[in-house]
């Protein structure tokens, strides 16, 4: 069965979504508008709500450019999935937090916490942090290198999986008679001494029902993906390309097959955002609409950005120069640099081609459409699932429960109902082991 | 009016609470627990819920002590208070947020999020750190000084309180037509360049309907009153005695004059546990069972955590010593060598005391006696109103609701309903100028 995430974003994932006449443009650091669409998704069987997260707006130059989208504008996504777990049942609760600015203890407790009060829902999707403006909010003159991000990315990432290991699943007995609430033997120290960390534990946090968040990443890099096949159960990926698509994918699973991993226990989910009309022409119509409302300042802005270099220097209607910064989101430019030289696209061009949809691709027609280019990826070998990006909310997220869920159903490629309670239970991931309790086997429990 | 914070806690407040026959001393980890005390409190018009926090269990030599309680075991509290949030329509989320850890940035970021997902019911206890455990879980060999960690948190608040600024109420103006989401001169970088943070923002999250969240402080030593004369808007304080609480509220609000506040603009709220019976003879009972539950080697221990040395080595019947390290809780700690001086307690007395109650004053006896103990205060200007502690949770909180709520009430010392939805306006607290609106008017708007 195919897996879905929705890509879960204020006012829409179009750049000029909050434009469309039908949003509320206000919503964006409303609860009830989070809830109606957590609501929404979780009737559409939905594996996971995903949110993406920065630590920054922008700088002083480009603070014009951007007052006139909505980016600088974003709930604190640890918060509001904490609040959605309130009033979900099932769905998944996956939430960004960088490896770049915060401490492996606090990340280990945050999504410990979060697994917790969601019955293990949660998700940590593992990022290293891309933009300089986070580097200013955190004492920093620049920003670490992309090597030295996935250095300590790496190791931040062995320190929570160890902290989250830190309390066996039955450690708490609560013996009222004897006094005793914790088995002792049952709390570890991880006693770790690394380059970028030095963190003894244990977790405040217990065990949760799903042992621990599901680790997710979106990393195309080289160092990504050696990153992800050794960590990572969920990719969410950029692909525009069926055969770029494929290959990332077999890529992805061969190397994980080097780590020991099974093909299954990592799944591979490309981004797509569905434009969704009762007939073809509606969609098209639909999208082309946002399109149009696409800023050329904002379009050469956000591809700057992308590039880490100035476009506005270059001719708008020119061929794509080289990017001149691959500190960048390294994969995610090459996708699009791929793409403006396979199609010949001018820098206008390629950002009306990409920053709409954050350079994710488009599926565009009816619900059979949308699910023709779902399930030929997904029968391609190139995804396990997806992570879906509607134009607008609530309204695109609506159309696809409404229209394409029931069309998967039917060819049955989706779920009908949730299967478990878990989120790992969800993707078919399976429940990992303690190393503790594995260990002790082998006589090696007592080693804290 | 009397002011009402439920300090918040898994299965209780008294040590031995989770022994107790009628709790449940696995629920500590449960939201559904949690929800249960929250809408409790709210039915019971509490101004807001108040959770403590540490970064830490323990250390290898204290394990085997502490595993005899329920203090290693702690859900997160912005998540846990985040969840409420959506579960609850009026009470006050107060979480606790450490200074000596965090970032500044993350914190004004979790804080403003959970205050706009509230709807304005966010408050931030604003701590330094005191456990050395939690020092080791940041990278740290020992932590800082109670000076450094002071003059740390002194710019920390500085640097949030400029991050909260950082957005003005009507930033966002979502013009769909000419396609400008804010207001770019209602946006502020803050540059803020110190000793020990160098922070730029602006902050992601918009300015809330109570402007910012309330800022809470427990500190008690001169370094910790000073903190709090200039910046808290609530103190939660440890007081046992009715003339030391009287002086150090005149002392506070005296201080807070000297900083151009008015007296009105910080509540001070000393903790009091409850031990409610419908007679005197029940609550005796039921406080008497549970001090009859503490361990000698959880009192002695938890006595030297608090002392900075190990009490073990002394007499627990003999005399208490002079505490070895003044880095600890320096105010907290001052008040339990006064209360043994004054009355002459062996080291067990002094635990027996102390411990089960985290030293805060216990009031014992039936709904009029709970309700006496905490008038005489409130008009005696020992307290703007008071944080509760019941024993145990969900029991010792339903009896102050049901019981001492009503009497409070025909007193006219307590609401009967909220006056309005935000924290602010719960606790008569002005919501506070942005510094860049109010400077407007000086033609200072553009420094940014």
């Amino acid at each position: 069965m195919m897996k879905l995430g929705l890509f879960f974003e204020g006012c829409g994932h179009h750049i000029a979504a909050w434009r469309d006449p039908d949003v509320d443009a206000h919503a964006r650091q409303s609860l009830a508008h989070y809830v109606e669409i957590a609501q929404l998704a979780e009737r559409g069987k939905f594996d996971f709500l995903f949110t993406a997260d920065t630590n920054a707006t922008f700088g002083p130059d480009d603070a014009d450019a951007w007052a006139r989208t909505m980016a600088a504008s974003r709930l604190e996504p640890i918060t509001l999935l904490s609040a959605l777990a309130a009033v979900t049942q099932r769905i998944g609760l996956v939430a960004t937090a960088t490896t770049t600015y915060f401490e492996p203890f606090h990340v280990a407790r945050f999504f410990a916490s979060l697994d917790q009060i969601s019955g293990g829902r949660a998700g940590w999707n593992l990022v290293t942090s891309l933009a300089v403006a986070e580097a200013y909010n955190f004492g920093r003159e620049a920003h670490a290198s992309h090597a030295d991000r996935y250095a300590r990315a790496h190791e931040f990432a062995k320190v929570v999986l160890g902290l989250w290991d830190s309390w066996e699943d039955d450690a708490v007995i609560a013996d009222k008679e004897h006094g005793l609430y914790l088995d002792r033997a049952k709390l570890h120290f991880l006693n770790h001494k690394g380059q970028h960390f030095s963190v003894r534990g244990p977790l405040t946090v217990h065990r949760s029902p799903q042992g621990h968040p599901v680790i997710v990443q979106a990393g195309q890099s080289e160092d990504g993906r050696e990153l992800a096949a050794e960590t990572a159960e969920v990719i969410f990926t950029v692909q525009q390309d069926l055969e770029a698509g494929r290959a990332f994918y077999a890529d992805v699973k061969r190397r994980a097959g080097a780590y020991g991993r099974s093909p299954d226990s990592i799944k591979i989910m490309p981004g797509v955002m569905t434009a969704i009309g009762h007939t073809r022409a509606e969609a098209e119509d639909k999208y082309g609409r946002l399109q149009a409302l696409i800023a050329p300042e904002i379009g050469v802005k956000q591809l700057s950005a992308y590039f880490g270099m100035d476009l506005s220097t270059f001719p708008l209607d020119g061929p794509v120069p080289e990017p001149a910064n691959t500190n960048q989101e390294v994969g995610r430019v090459k996708v699009m640099v791929e793409l403006a030289r396979r199609e010949n696209l001018s820098i206008r061009q390629l950002y009306q081609r990409v920053i709409g949809q954050r350079a994710h691709r488009v599926v565009i027609g009816t619900p059979a459409d949308i699910a023709d280019g779902l399930e030929q990826w997904f029968t391609a070998g190139a995804a396990d699932g997806f992570n879906i990006l509607p134009l607008t909310f609530p309204g695109g997220l609506r159309d696809f429960v409404d229209l394409v869920v029931p069309e998967l159903q039917r060819r049955s490629l989706f779920r009908a109902d949730y299967e478990g309670h878990t989120l790992r239970e969800h993707l078919g991931l399976p429940r990992p082991l303690n190393r503790w309790s594995t260990s002790a086997a082998a006589g090696l429990r007592r080693v804290s």
